[in-house]
């Protein structure tokens, strides 16, 4: 297993007020997350609201994370999929072009997919890339692919050579842990289920992509300190603290709205979300503050 | 509701050898489709697999169905829905440009809807093209958006004023219904449930548009000059025979290939589906030939 | 196809103050149903909550409808399914001694059926009153067995002897056609969907069965009569004032405790359902009323 | 928090050949069970198959384990939820007289729950054995009950002062994380979740019953015994040994039908389930047999 990486950042995508992509903020947003300890980001996801961006601007926000993560961060992982095969290979050439360390894709949005098909769509997307490390992007709480992934895996090994790994974007703890033992432990698992990074490191899966570390990075590297040195009282109080931060986030409706939120009040403006998403009202924001000054939130950042 | 129609094909998008759009035989499938009585088409929908196309291809096919309908064709609505809300606007001023009869459009295809973000969601949407007439797409099977449509059209009545009625793909009969008596009955309902399309006349739904007008349009049409005389056992005669060719197109997976081998087999060579559909192999095609002939589907063309 | 009928009620349980069954009032129950029109019921149903009830309960709640009902109404069905498979058998048993017109069951209540497996249980059922009409109960919205009726009758063709038919409790119109026509129609279907009446008729299918006819069944008896006259404008009608009445059902939660709350406003105190279904408030009884009464609900009466 | 135990198995109900409840191998089934570490049980939960036994024995069942039990087992916890409170209020002041350690319930096996309703259930259920441990059991995959039980734990607090915890058989540990914290720590949280031991171990629930403990218990209890030395490689080499197996329970349909394979091939002749669960052919269970003999199952015994 060659590519790998710790904790990384699904981040949002920054707008300005007419609503249009602002990427001037991405330096200062790379150096957020570089104090909390973050390296990597998995950019244009679900947080990141690709599939609600166009092809044009996905590949500005995919060159800007590039230009001004260069030399900062160790993985740049964009995420091409979306609804239609050229965009998506139009988006993956250009990923390669402008050297991000990865590609990942969702499956079709749209149209279900079984593991035959998807495998059959994943090798037609990254045909045109072929040197091109690819990730899976599994997340059937928004895809509604409710696959094994220990299953994609196993089918997809002799016919897509530029598969790497796995962003697991679920709770099945039990399929994600399966999926690090195929093909004799080859492929990379990411977990998406950031309430569970202690969990996930206990049955030996040590990376993590999610929402939650653009602003809870620094006590999430501790979970992943602490448990390497074996220290799982602390580890686990760790966890629980970053679960307080969690019980906020779902309070608030626990979407990409509230993740701008928290960017916000940690004093990036990173502006609201696109429709369909609905963003916090004032009240929402001011009350949202108040939840994490008391407990303790901006103390420990 | 100056905005009607009877029965309506959701036409499939033709593609060659090579898997690229083929409009070259769109006026032949006009042909087809008058044959049977059908005179009004929903281009670019679900079954036109919209969205697997990008925006160049789904602006081809959209001009070459309002061309070759031109003075053959009443109604000709093209679906600009997707993932990303420019996409869907410039596809909507296409529409209007080309002298399309309306669009429609499906809610955002990953991020969820509720009914208010869904009726800002449209009105953004349908914001630049003011005067074209808009009908919400409703198909919960596919989007998972299970709003109650009805909750929908009050919601809107106030601001979405260029909507006038709604595509109805699902069998909550009681709902669709409803639907055809908000703001004292100025919203057009079109059922997309092919199976109930006696059932909808029943309670007064007096349209239908769905993939079997493809192929079971004059059975359909014969279901609905029954009703009209109101003659219930003819209609329902006609309406069990058009469950029978729907009982073989389930049995073949009841997908978008299915609908495809159907007009294969009527002599159009619309191509296979794009991924992550998969096409029905030669076993499949010849079986569904030789199930279709024992029923007496090719003798009632 | 012997075993028929056309409207059926499906009553609540009468309880008294202290939540026990109170059978005293059923003929006075009986009496409200036959000024309706509604002439056949089914008891110990999801309305009549026959799963909250114990054998000795059920047992007495069945018999008091048999000796009340007789000379007055035309079939008395009497569900029996339940969690186990004997107290299932005893109470098959026991309406057979009773004198009722048929049983009914649900599949089992716990764990999950498909068509082989509740064939067999349906077997084992029956068993021990294989002379008794035997009719299954499809709700799967309420018991989670998502199977096609029309292949659990193909399948129980040969197996089971007594089967008569199957209250159809769910919208998938074109599934409960479908059984109409098994076996050279020999199964009786009487639909459950309340709000789909005219719909099934539209169809073939000439019975209906819910919990609706405890108060609406006039209007519904005036839906057959035009529809039996070819008076599709006029069937409608009275379909659409059904749906005002269920519109109003809805709002207030659609429930057991909503039907029991209607009852008690046509003044039979049938008291409040049990635990876990929570009974309406006095404000919600008291705002019902006054929304029935502008509905005009009880000047129809 | 009083009430605690480590692992306890979730015993199957021992039929004989015409499917009558056999307790005469209860004493060699507790043995297998010492054997292998596990000193408390769960039973007639839904791997007893408690729902599908009438009230009489369930009561049978229930004392027979508790009378070879005495000082032999540490819990022993008898489940009496099923779908009328008459009968589950019967089996809990048995449970209570013939001296079980506990009762557990299920919700209302037929209506649904929100949290409130929930909290009304169990208050009125346990209001005859106020004295008695009550355990709730969340198995929302069985039941449809989503709710978050740390909800449901911040509403009983004040109102279910029998109230000791939780067995949870979901995976959703961050929930059952929090559940551990609901009022400063008192309730007992035992997971059920049984391919996640370890991570519930690392997350601070401290206990686990299940299906796989029957079986399974010998590499579990080497599990927790790990963990408690903070060795964490050898944990997670034995909860890897533990998904080896499960995997072959998946493998065969992963229900109780394959459970009590596994015990009678560990030569505890417990019998068939009884129907809706049809039993695996003889050809199903020599294959299994196969499969764990290759695996080392047998070994490791």
């Amino acid at each position: 297993m060659n590519f790998q990486f710790g904790l990384a950042a699904a981040p949002v995508t920054p707008l300005d007020k007419n609503g249009e992509v602002n990427v001037s903020i991405i330096g200062k947003y790379i150096d957020i997350l570089l104090e909390q300890g973050i390296r990597s980001v998995y950019v244009n996801g679900c947080t990141g609201e690709g599939p609600s961006f166009n092809v044009q601007e996905r590949k500005l926000v995919a060159e800007k994370w590039v230009e001004y993560g260069r030399n900062k961060l160790d993985k740049i992982i964009i995420q091409i999929g979306g609804t239609n095969m050229k965009d998506s290979q139009e988006l993956a050439v250009h990923a390669q072009s402008i050297g991000a360390s990865a590609i990942a894709s969702l499956p079709h949005l749209f149209y279900q997919s079984d593991v035959s098909s998807l495998v059959e769509y994943c090798a037609e997307l990254t045909s045109v890339v072929p040197e091109m490390p690819f990730m899976y992007y599994h997340i059937p709480g928004f895809t509604g692919v409710n696959i094994k992934v220990e299953e994609f895996l196993e089918a997809a090994q002799h016919k897509l050579p530029s598969l790497v790994g796995v962003k697991y974007s679920h709770n099945d703890l039990y399929d994600a842990t399966q999926c690090t033992l195929v093909g004799g432990g080859k492929y990379f698992v990411s977990l998406g289920a950031d309430d569970l990074f202690l969990s996930g490191l206990a049955l030996g899966i040590k990376s993590a992509t999610g929402s939650t570390y653009n602003y809870c990075g620094k006590v999430n590297c501790s979970i992943l300190e602490a448990y390497n040195k074996q220290d799982m009282d602390q580890a686990r109080k760790f966890q629980l603290e970053a679960h307080k931060y969690l019980k906020i986030f779902m309070k608030y409706g626990g979407n990409i709205a509230v993740t701008r939120a928290f960017l916000i009040l940690l004093g990036l403006d990173v502006g609201p979300p696109r429709l369909p998403i609905m963003p916090l009202s004032n009240e929402e924001l001011k009350s949202l503050k108040t939840d994490l000054q008391n407990a303790g939130f901006f103390d420990s950042k």
